[in-house]
């Protein structure tokens, strides 16, 4: 045991530095004027290069070596500890320090490129800065494909859904591809022949949209003695399991926009501030996985946040903040508006029906990239293609096609996928969860979340990385990932 | 040559970690909720320690030793590179890593009692922990005290004062020790003598206060590309040189308290902001004493600030922010209350004269503290009575006494006499500065800082390390620390 217990404090160390990065990041993104560009790079590689440096040390191989036969001794959170601290290491032993560095700092400049490229619609000048980042991802995915005896692409994905295979993501993907298309146009029929949407009428001030976004982050349970709220140019969940930062940002001709960005990033702080108080700053007390990270934020957002009895519950909340009253203002019609779906170019503003198609043309792209079959030039072209092919849509410019993405300018390549099996994940837990207990409806509609936030907590949060993802949803719902479940979903809310 | 490289290179990431310590500090006071304490402390402890080891590794000591060497090749900044390094090298390697984070962690657990101490009134719970930390850096100082060979107190200090020795503080100090009360009895005789200061009636809201802080800021050069200003509960300037964070905190019933904080601190950020980029991340780019940094928030703040002239052009634009107008918001009034001399109990609100009388009494209970003559529970009868002696004021509670600072609580010792001796640098080089440039004053009269400004950043700032403090002051003013003008300023502007 002495050899795990010396790990258990290698690893409170390790997360220490994770969690300054975290903060850094997140200062970053909201607070960090613009020349504190380069000095903030250079902490963030410095970190990065030390954490790096100390996971792969000797004494961590054989620490970990001399735990692994003693596993006998071990209560089944310490062993699954174990493992998860296995897969830290194996991810950061497979890549030379050097070209991790390398690839850091790599991003951080295409990241700068691809600012001011896009704003200026100039792909061209991206190329060369994306390229050097493929091919550095590339010899990362081969270092780590030939270490974990997996195909370059799944490497990658490893890291953000460990054991996730191509073979899965094609099934699952070729089959909405196929169902999706064909669905998207009867939903819109089907909505042409709905009434129309009153419009919600502006202005929606800032201050009163961030109070509105706190009201329902404090009904579903957040806590702000752990977590706070700022705003960002892309919304996202930052900080510790103790110290979650949320952000979002406020469009004062849509208040929607908005609110739902605080409603997704709640689910992900839900999901950090229930992982157990006795594994912090543990491998084990970690969320296992992006994508059942996803799902959590997509249970929130789209499962329940755009459900009938959510909005039942929020509509007068909402007409009382910003003081307007009338039909547009009631359930039915804001509902309308929740619920609307547009293709359109952008996927971060894409309904659920036509987000996954933006998901599965980013998935064949990476793909042929990291697998060496797509240059960085040919991008755009593809890109159009796909656009076309699946949803219909010519893409005007480069600027609201292939550069709308920040992913793959600091290499996060196989991070996309999780968004899509995130919300196949929501779809099929959040059926268990109301077909089993149908407090949970009854307590949404009255603005009650405990009985779900409890379900959720009990059931997956506070399961942190005990079980592997899999095996977690199978312990919930009784069977491994289940399409048909959330094509009948979707089936039930847009089509009903 | 090979050898300075590879330690600059090491410095580099060195001084990223520093980077990422400052930028959890400065989050740490403006922006965490209060249940982040715990993986906040975590986290700066793990960077400490990292620091630390990486710093005093064997390979550091051997490059250190072998670029010793090879001086006669390198040029006068590297050679005060290396100067610098090797400072900051023998401070880490005299303490052993496990006595540093034990010191860390019981600073951060003492700060956290201390709050909780203070704000009941309550001394005898804090004794254990302050105990403790007194206990430990008794135990670094003798450490160090023994590889500098100088006194244990010496061996702190030399931290935050390199070079500077007891007996100069010791001389320095009982003469103002000497001085001042008398000197003090004058002035408010004057004062008194002087025409009633008319009151400035508020409420002054925050968000105005904040606009006229920053109005100043732009006027004294602050570049706000790379820093910002925020509020906290004690003003500070934090951040690393192109990335500069400074606070204040705004009393809606008086606007002076927050403006000066701001003025202060912008002293401190202007020195940051003008160190040579060309030395950036490296130790000779850094200032070389806290000493002297505090020379220049304090020549901002006390030598131009609360003069005639920097208050006759502030004057109508302070009055015009508020919208107030009459006398009382004329330059003569608002100059009583800048210069307006009140004994009182507390440290930071204390007036230009009264303030070093502070520092003496801390400095000498510091000094018996890790001399071991005096331990932590002894603290408040030896307060009350100094401040008896040297202030004439008898102290109604430990709140007000000797619990009013935080800086014993994390073990900063050694860090109080920087307050002063910079007071007297500041009066020096203003001194010298005015004396050879009458445009100086001039420009600020209406409101042009530039030939302040230039000339600071010529002669102290843009020079960072490359001169010891002492050096510096000579090269600038010609002569080493000279009490007699600072006490004919005080004269000066107090009596006539």
């Amino acid at each position: 045991m002495q050899a795990y217990l010396a790990l258990e404090e290698r690893f409170r160390k390790l997360s220490g530095i994770e969690g300054a990065l975290a903060v850094l990041h997140w200062d970053f993104a909201t607070m960090m004027p613009p020349g504190g560009l380069d000095a903030r790079a250079g902490q963030i590689a410095a970190l990065q290069s030390l954490h790096h440096e100390r996971l792969t040390a000797p004494e961590t191989s054989a620490l970990l070596e001399n735990a692994g036969q003693h596993r006998k001794d071990m209560d089944i959170w310490q062993q699954a500890n174990l493992r998860m601290m296995r897969h830290k290491w194996k991810h950061a032993v497979a890549v030379e320090n050097d070209l991790l560095t390398e690839f850091s700092l790599a991003g951080t400049n295409c990241e700068m490129v691809w600012r001011r490229a896009r704003a200026d619609n100039d792909f061209a000048s991206l190329i060369p800065h994306q390229q050097r980042v493929v091919d550095l991802a590339r010899q990362v995915a081969a270092a780590k494909a030939e270490a974990f005896g997996c195909s370059p692409y799944e490497a990658l994905l490893d890291k953000y859904d460990p054991g996730r295979t191509t073979r899965e993501i094609d099934t699952m993907f070729d089959n909405l591809a196929q169902f999706l298309p064909t669905f998207l146009k009867n939903v819109l029929e089907h909505q042409r022949g709905e009434q129309d949407s009153e419009p919600l009428e502006g202005p929606f001030p800032a201050d009163k949209q961030e109070k509105l976004g706190r009201k329902f982050m404090t009904a579903l349970g957040f806590d702000f003695t752990h977590g706070r709220l700022d705003t960002s140019a892309h919304p996202f969940c930052g900080g510790v399991s103790d110290d979650i930062r949320l952000t979002t940002r406020y469009d004062t001709s849509d208040f929607a926009t908005g609110l739902m960005g605080i409603l997704h990033e709640t689910g992900h702080a839900l999901y950090e501030q229930h992982l157990p108080e006795a594994w912090r700053r543990q491998p084990v007390g970690e969320v296992p996985s992006m994508t059942l990270h996803e799902s959590q934020s997509l249970l929130i957002e789209m499962q329940v946040s755009r459900g009938r009895d959510f909005i039942a519950y929020a509509a007068p909340i909402i007409a009382e903040m910003f003081g307007r009253r009338g039909s547009a203002w009631e359930a039915a019609n804001l509902r309308r508006h929740a619920i609307r779906v547009r293709p359109g170019l952008i996927r971060v503003d894409a309904d659920e029906i036509t987000y996954p198609l933006h998901i599965v043309l980013r998935y064949r792209i990476e793909q042929a990239l990291i697998a060496g079959k797509m240059q960085v030039r040919d991008i755009p072209e593809a890109w159009n293609a796909a656009m076309k092919d699946l949803l219909d849509i010519d893409v005007p410019s480069d600027r609201d096609g292939c550069m709308q993405d920040i992913h793959w300018t600091d290499g996060s390549f196989g991070y996309f996928p999780t968004y899509t099996l995130g919300a196949l994940y929501a779809a099929q837990f959040f059926h268990t969860a109301k077909t089993r207990h149908p407090e949970i409806i009854y307590g949404i509609r009255k603005g009650d979340f405990f009985p779900l936030t409890g379900w959720l907590k009990e059931n997956i949060h506070s399961k942190a990385s005990l079980l592997s993802p899999n095996d977690l949803l199978i312990q919930v719902t009784g069977e491994g990932l289940n399409i048909e479940i959330y094509k009948s979903y979707l089936k039930n809310r847009y089509l009903s």
